[in-house]
């Protein structure tokens, strides 16, 4: 599961997540505004991943702005951030990419080999992405005992990110370190990120994997089926609310219910160290369409209203651990985040 | 919405609920096999409708019965109805419906018009259970305000029952009654009840609907953005503990945590006098292809595992009320379910 995001001789090529596990096509991006599309139709997603593709975004944005002006200022630098960063509202990991992108231009805007410096900045955002996932993992792997059954929500996998995952990265640690462990993963309606990343990626590295309706956790926590969750996060505030996929906080409050232990995954680019808690955190909203569409097939009228908020915001509380690859963060959430 | 089930020259009609709302066929049912398969492949299916269509069948077996052997004893009836009763496990109305008929044969079993009695008896079950949604959704719309915005899950509607419907029947009541409410339809996977059958079933008459996938009830409650929620159930055990489709218990998790009215609306045959609380409530499992295709459409690679429960128990704590033809049954819900 490598090369899903790959630059090669002026050209981003993403994988084309909406076609998975059906088919495999990767969408060519040749332009700033390829890539703001491919953020906005969800050809890729993930909160780590859409903060790297913005970074060869901006990346990309500049060779186009000297390719057709000669030259390029940071008022084009700010244009090209600003446009990446109306693309999606909730994952911070994309403000985060874009600040530490402007930041770097601040170091070498005056250098010759600027744009090159840039492109590698953006692939060092990469690289990193998948040295942090791999070290949270490692941290994480230890959370989880030999024969677990562990839930999981969306897909946190490496497709969400750089490559390797963050609550699929831990699984696959723990698998890796030979512990055996079963997996159930939601479907995540509506885009069925479970079904088709999260039960594919587990299936292909021979990891024992269900998948369930997003409604069945309630069941499976009464019922003890599992044993631990995990999920990734798009945004946490400096308290330790969460946003992630929407439907997380149901499960969370299924696991409190009934003290099952529920770990949230993610890199320190997904804290965002400018909000005091969940409530400042914007939820996107993206139409109805996509809830009444499972591909070209419609589940009811396509005159029925539909609505769809692509994430929720779990209140701290209801959260055991956060896994990042500093370690593993214990309450009060809100001390140890400052510490990150 | 009437019409879905009738009875017309010793053949039953059953509008085909897994076509709905997109084509509007007639399943014919001739034989008791007809029958058995309309409910086991859900032709038709909500607690009360299927205990209406067992009912028939137990008429339509008994035709069969004496067309081929020129006559009928106890024990054909009651193989009859054995081979009814295994269809499905979860819906207490089948077993009630059932044991009727049964005790109405005890009754005319002698008698030379005994098919044809059995058969009014079947009707009157089918009668009576849509007078009980009239008198019960009078009396559940005493609770519902102008402007509510109500949130239910499944389809507890006309299609569920004789017509008319419980949950749908106590919002269709409040909208009779002049008073501007708007509803929350979770789609209801796997099967999509939700939005096939609720959603349209509202839209017809005119009610505000909008659709969203089972995972929104977390951050619809957290946002305030629903007064109430109103279901409908399978089986009652005697201390109110409910189950009905499954992702219920999720939705009322959250209804508690946000302090939101949770509402179970259901006729007193749904009540099993039987069981003391929900653990003795058999779960039906459906298996993993009902998950993994929507039509003929599927959500993730064949080979992959799925599973899928049919039903999850909500425990009687998180139940503000019961809503039943004899009135709104209060806390303490044993004391009360025991005078139904």
């Amino acid at each position: 599961m490598t090369g899903h995001i790959y630059w090669k001789n002026s050209v981003l090529y993403l994988l084309d997540q909406r076609l998975l596990p059906f088919k495999k096509v990767y969408v060519r991006c040749k332009s700033l505004k390829d890539v703001v599309e491919s953020i906005q139709n969800m050809t890729i997603r993930g909160a780590p991943l859409i903060g790297i593709v913005a970074a060869y975004g901006v990346a990309l944005g500049i060779f186009e702005t000297i390719a057709s002006m000669g030259k390029i200022k940071k008022a084009d630098v700010d244009r090209i951030c600003k446009s990446l960063g109306r693309t999606r509202p909730t994952a911070v990991n994309l403000f985060w990419a874009l600040e530490r992108m402007k930041e770097a231009y601040g170091q070498c805007g005056n250098n010759a080999h600027m744009p090159d410096l840039m492109l590698d900045e953006a692939i060092s955002i990469h690289v990193e992405d998948i040295e942090n996932n791999r070290m949270l993992s490692l941290y994480g792997a230890e959370l989880i005992n030999d024969r677990d059954t562990i839930l999981t929500h969306c897909n946190a996998g490496a497709l969400a990110t750089g490559g390797y995952g963050t609550a699929l990265g831990v699984i696959r640690a723990a698998h890796e370190s030979g512990k055996k462990i079963k997996v159930i993963a939601t479907e995540t309606r509506p885009y069925f990120q479970g079904a088709r990343l999260t039960a594919w990626e587990l299936h292909e590295e021979g990891i024992d994997v269900t998948l369930v309706p997003d409604n069945h956790a309630g069941i499976l926590c009464s019922s003890r089926r599992i044993d631990k969750i995990i999920v990734g996060a798009d945004r946490v505030a400096k308290n330790g609310d969460t946003a992630n996929k929407v439907g997380t906080y149901m499960i969370a409050l299924c696991a409190h219910e009934h003290k099952i232990p529920f770990f949230v995954a993610a890199p320190v680019s997904t804290f965002d160290k400018n909000i005091e808690n969940g409530s400042y955190i914007p939820i996107e909203e993206r139409g109805g369409a996509e809830v009444k569409y499972v591909g070209d097939r419609l589940i009811t009228l396509d005159k029925i209203k539909a609505q769809y908020y692509s994430f929720d915001v779990t209140p701290e509380k209801y959260i055991s651990n956060f896994i990042t690859e500093k370690g593993i963060i214990e309450k009060p959430f809100k001390k140890y985040i400052k510490m990150l």
